[in-house]
């Protein structure tokens, strides 16, 4: 039989022993575990982070997969421990809005919300999914400490789903669960306001522009003062600054062999702005002012 | 059955070949091994660094895990490879003191040295434990270089261990092993005088104060010209300095949402003092002025 | 029966989800694939610094073993998926010349060619070696993005090879493939002048210069303006700047528990020069004058 998969995410680094750790509780548990780091380099204690590379990353891995992500600055305190059930994975892991984009993934359509960007908020759990909040220390690693439940309560739970315990017996159903806002751009007129998601390690700023909005338009992107004219297949293209949609199925923008993120100096949370008509059949664009 | 667990603890860094060509030369020798890296991130040549990551680790895996630990700035000089069984767990590595924290778990009580932090020593091998220099060539992979041993020498003795090799047949039994000088915090009077052990991934600063030490008194901290009224329970209490006692069961001096070493200034060796009475029955400290 | 073993090289970083990505998708194909990482910090689109990498490594690894090498600047453009089947091992990864090392491994001798260091050229396939072209899409993961072909095309084929797929139906035979220019080291009378190839993790800068061509010969080496005399045996002889012939087989300069790349201020491509006579039966140095 196949060992279960586990997955590891957290802020722990790779330089310390606390990813270790973890995984010796995990295969004391069940010494089979196929466990794989999806990373353990979040910036310390940037729970968005770590939520937006859990959801770029679980779709990758087969169904059934457990997903172990603790960024827990909360840790010790009232911020329950939390296991969510969906139809593709299982995912163990503070209720701090770490689950933001899985549960996203879930929501059938977006609602607006008077909240500002990576505000945490209650969201009724969407349908298909689970959540349990960890109730029963009987499946966990004794004593715990209120420093290290990645040790004592998450990677232990994540070991006996791995044996085939079932949700059912590790806690209890909740109807809420903790994520942050993060809004999807969307266009008004011809005009489209975004906003950089993440940076990741080659630069290149992921915004929260979904490529397939940009399907049959003319656009110019300004960010950090440049405009960038067109979307590219493939980060080749051209020499300079440059958009294509990447494996995010979003817009990013890049600089060829260079790092778009430091050549324009944005970050998470900076602006961006699309222009751009819809194209005709012919090719022309139409309203709006490809500037 | 269960594939055997061999650690890896290096200095080698993960941009380089060094630590998969390790692995390489385990796996050509026992395929079915599981190899976790603890860290191969240890600052070039930091034996004591290592000591503790390794210390603080060993007990999250499962019984008879091999640990395989190699920080060697003498690697081809006469050290002697060594290897050690402990009740817990197999240890393969340089004899340079890199099993400090393990060799101190085996001593039930510790005695004044006159040796200054970190120098190194011969401890008679503590009961329980079995030390052998490897000296037997038919278990190592040739030819065996002068500069990469942890290829050469200690990952094919911690492979045929996971194969199931007895430790005897391995080398020869040693009386004597170096370990570095750490001592302990300790009360005296009123007052205790410690230091800086490591500073981990998060900047918590951990010291040589064991937690248990503090149980019942009302204590004040000094570290880097400030000062830290009592003990919290978990990282997010309070707003700025704090000082918890960790997973290592040692007090840490942490900053919530930041990282201490860097607040406070302070590295490895820094020394630490705190200050308290006894609690009496009725929560009123006894002697000492925590000021 | 024991698990397949796929090693990853990269540019990916670990800091983002694009590594763990590529092992969900082979996981989600072959389950019991052993995936081991090589590096993914190779500096971004450094072809040759991977290609020195996987050279030095690979054959650490048991024979058989799937090599997914990706530093891929030319995502999604016309250069070629390639696989590569040495009598040591399977590689796949872009045509690019990540496979340089290896395929210069398996050139019975080198002819001097008109190139500058590290320029591409197309290579005919040495005897031995069999070079596929990957063109079969139902062996990758649809849909196939322009911008991540380490997930869609080069991770599932090298899980397809795991579970037993034979070349042949991967792709078609090439006779061609792309080289980066790396001379070897000679000597011209008694002076041989090399160069930096690549800087460890260790700051060791390791030359082009072969340690057998050194044999028999009193050598001083010249480089960053410094003179080093003689080749020592180990890391810790010596107080400063030393020489020894390393794991690679090749002359490394090295500074005794410090960077020699930093001291020196060298990095790859940087020259290097050796001085030095044929050594007489008494061990007398003849020709040349060692300064």
């Amino acid at each position: 039989m196949t060992s279960p998969i586990i997955t590891l995410l957290t802020d722990f680094g790779t330089a310390g022993p606390y990813a270790a750790a973890v995984k010796g509780a995990i295969l004391g548990i069940t010494p089979s575990a196929a466990i794989v780091d999806i990373t353990n380099d979040v910036p310390p204690q940037d729970i968005h982070a770590a939520a937006f590379i859990l959801g770029s990353v679980y779709r990758s891995f087969p169904p059934g997969t457990i997903h172990l992500a603790v960024v827990d600055p909360g840790v010790g305190t009232a911020r329950r421990p939390l296991l969510l059930v969906t139809p593709h994975a299982l995912f163990v892991g503070p209720d701090n809005g770490i689950f933001t984009y899985v549960l996203r993934d879930a929501l059938p359509a977006e609602e607006d919300r008077p909240l500002s960007f990576l505000q945490p908020f209650t969201l009724a759990v969407p349908g298909g999914i689970h959540a349990y909040a960890l109730t029963v220390p009987r499946y966990w690693r004794h004593p715990v400490s209120s420093t290290f439940h990645a040790h004592d309560i998450f990677g232990p739970v994540a070991a006996h789903l791995a044996r085939g315990e079932t949700p059912e017996r590790l806690g209890e159903p909740v109807e809420g669960v903790t994520c942050l806002w993060v809004p999807w751009a969307r266009w008004a007129q011809d005009t489209l306001e975004g906003l950089v998601l993440a940076v990741d390690p080659f630069g290149n700023a992921i915004t929260n522009v979904p490529g397939r909005l940009l399907e049959g338009r003319q656009v110019v992107l300004e960010i950090g003062g440049r405009r960038i004219h067109g979307i590219k297949k493939t980060y080749a293209e051209g020499d300079g600054l440059l958009a294509v949609v990447g494996s995010h199925g979003l817009v990013e923008v890049s600089v060829r062999n260079g790092n778009a993120a430091r050549v324009l100096g944005v970050g998470v949370g900076h602006p961006v702005w699309v222009r751009g008509g819809e194209r005709t059949a012919s090719g022309q664009a139409t309203g709006g002012t490809p500037a």
